[in-house]
């Protein structure tokens, strides 16, 4: 059973997972490599993952069985279970949760080998829209604040199948990173009474030596204190908070964006394995004006961690404005 | 020329250094493997790194000759550079400074193949003591804010020279992650008028499930909230906010703790990669009651961390007090 623990002096949270434990000796050895060979993800291998919360399937389908076109299932070994109340205490100075959550695997697509940037815009648009479904679903639940959803592309950021698929952690807290962006934005806000992330947009707008793309509705730029090589920020321009409020018809405009960006980087960077995230209010946000959600698309280039985890303190050694100057002149 | 960059939301500095700057094409490719073949590092080699800034030698020796037992030279590919006035401009809503600081390499012994943990408590020390050296002398400098001592060991925690060395990097501002355990541990002090620091460790000594070993005068804890497998705190006992005012004769059980966890880790994990970080208060700190320096340990045998990355929220598979008993365990 997993736990939430917080940090007592800076308050991160983090999950220990023990249920994934590992003794020491473990941590030496590579794991086995199931990249390849049967893939659970398949269709026709519906039986190998737990049944199926959310499906995309043609009318004549049953639950379970092949015949679909997306399926959102529980990961098989969750960091958070769905099961339990919340507990919270205190223990002497420290404060723990039980490991009570959501984790989800959306399988994007029954073809075994294709990328987001392969897909056609209908197929994305289709994963766009189960990332919506499911978070308005956990958000009628009351234990929880927070779902991040996020793709790890390749084995080496962090992808332990082949399959192209995403996941989703629902959890009763607030990772860190995006409540220091709640914070941010609400001191901004109440400085300026004005969103942050709308000025930033209308400000490399206007500057033009960061954006890589855009349409109507949806920009990518590269962020001006960028902590990654070719780290890029997918935003919508009109100002909304949380990602799960998106209207139908702009999924396919955002599906255009993010398909464009995940094509200039598989081309400049030669397919590399990247992280996405989605960046969105909490559950319960109570003020939509200080808040704006966004993907965040780290490209993983970089072996060395070690240094910037301990500091906060991140060394990118291509400056921005040159990376979307890379991003913006490929050829797509 | 490098320059430091601000996150507008969350106010983290980041460092833009196009000096070691890379073309997309150059981040497919692995870089040239500098472990093996000629190091600069080796006694006879002196020429071959920048001219020595600190050393310490034997009685005839020469500068920038051999015999030394230890020495500190400038970084040959620095990611701040020491000359220049340090200038700050806003870019709109952004705010920049540009690349001043200083970077150096402590070469720690002469011998090319050896770790801290094989090392003599006199050669530790030495080590120590160099650190202590370099931060009042670079104290000295009005441009600067703060120094981060830091190692990284073997190439996959980020080493370029097997070589054995510590860096360290001055800078005009102080790191996030230091700069929210200033502010957490404020916010405590406001509260109860005690260190928080000193408060854990007068909880872990009592609970005795997350001390791995400790001296007269320093211990090791697994910290509660690890975010990493097998990461170690080592702390003072007595509440102390800046490492370099440490005694002389505290260099000595502090070599002792440092040699006694990474002998530990060495031994339980097959000698892994690791980093270490020297977690200290700003150079100009006004409330030396509210801080407490500590070396933090964190052994690299994850090798995921996008996800991580883009949320600061951390999964972590072996429960602190597990890593406790095995790193406890261990015969050294």
């Amino acid at each position: 059973m997993s736990e939430l623990r917080k940090d007592p002096i800076i308050g991160r949270w983090v999950i220990i997972s023990p249920d994934r434990g590992k003794r020491p000796t473990d941590y030496g050895t590579e794991p086995e490599n199931t990249i390849s060979g049967f893939c659970p993800f398949d269709e026709g291998n519906e039986s190998k993952t737990p049944s199926e919360i959310y499906a995309i399937r043609h009318s004549d389908s049953k639950s379970n069985s092949s015949g679909w076109k997306l399926r959102v299932v529980p990961n098989k070994f969750p960091v958070l279970r769905i099961e339990g109340d919340l507990e919270r205490q205190g223990l002497g100075l420290f404060d723990q949760m039980n490991g009570i959550g959501a984790h989800e695997v959306i399988i994007e697509t029954t073809n075994h080998k294709h990328t987001i940037a392969d897909l056609t815009l209908e197929d994305v648009v289709r994963i766009l829209e189960s990332y919506r479904a499911r978070i308005l679903d956990l958000k009628n639940d009351k234990r929880f604040r927070f779902t991040m959803v996020f793709k790890n592309y390749k084995h080496a950021a962090g992808a332990s199948l082949e399959h192209p698929h995403s996941q989703l952690i629902t959890m009763p807290i607030v990772p860190k990173r995006v409540w220091e962006e709640l914070e941010g934005s609400k001191t901004y806000y109440n400085f300026k009474e004005r969103c942050i992330y709308c000025d930033i947009i209308r400000q490399e707008i206007g500057q033009n030596v960061r954006v890589i793309s855009e349409n109507d509705r949806f920009i990518n730029i590269s962020p001006y204190a960028s902590r990654f090589p070719f780290e890029t920020w997918l935003l919508p321009k009109q100002h909304m908070s949380n990602f799960e409020n998106i209207r139908h018809e702009d999924l396919f405009s955002l599906g255009e964006m993010l398909k464009d960006i995940l094509m200039r980087i598989q081309k400049v960077l030669k397919d590399p394995p990247y992280n996405y995230l989605v960046h969105t209010a909490p559950f319960d946000f109570k003020n939509p004006e200080q808040y704006h959600w966004h993907f965040e698309i780290i490209p993983k280039l970089t072996r060395v961690a070690g240094f910037e985890w301990g500091t906060g303190f991140y060394i990118n050694p291509t400056l921005p404005e040159d990376a979307t100057r890379y991003l913006r002149e490929a050829e797509i």
